[in-house]
């Protein structure tokens, strides 16, 4: 059974350096051999980490023998935030309910200090 | 070297069982039993896919003998959420071009028709 597409980006973004790749790709198109620069790892070493953002989808690769321009392809990303977007409302309640608690505990600061004067 | 925080987030994701154990765990807490009941496997099978959920801190599980109930935990999924915002603007322009281009399309469609006429 071959992953799912959404289990292919997880697990594409589940790695620091393919997730430095990617930023790094936020602004503009670059190249591989200056996409590897940064990091301390051989040139095939970056090449696999850009072949599985390859296969995730995540990145296209021009064919221009000089300079392979690597670019940001961000539908994938767009799904896996959809994903995820189910939950937001129950962190949003959690820090709500935090957002209250401290809000009471202000209040009871406030009538102490009161109750003290 | 351990995986960071966000890397143990994503790894946790991708999988399908993974995620539809989190889904159910949206409304309420439930059992393990309970979890374990719509999936084709083993219950060990299941339990070990808890683990991971757990080692990624996006579910806890009760401690009770009798009823261990399993209950999310956002705040990776918050995390994960706020990584991928980063890239929101690309998809989203992405979005608006080809939103533009179906304009342009559709005005050139109408002036056609006004032509023929």
């Amino acid at each position: 059974m071959s992953p799912d597409p959404l289990s292919i980006t997880f697990a594409a973004l589940a790695d620091p350096t393919r997730r430095a790749i990617l930023a790094r790709l936020i602004s503009s198109e670059v190249s591989v051999t200056k996409l590897a620069e940064p990091f301390d790892m051989t040139l095939p070493a970056v090449t696999k980490h850009l072949d599985v953002l390859e296969r995730a989808g995540l990145i296209v690769r021009g064919r221009e023998a000089q300079w392979r321009p690597c670019r940001l392809q961000a539908a994938p990303l767009k799904a896996a935030s959809s994903w995820i977007a189910d939950y937001r409302h129950i962190w949003e309640q959690r820090l709500d309910r935090l957002d209250g608690y401290l809000h009471e505990l202000q209040r009871k600061g406030k009538q102490n200090v009161r109750k003290k004067k």
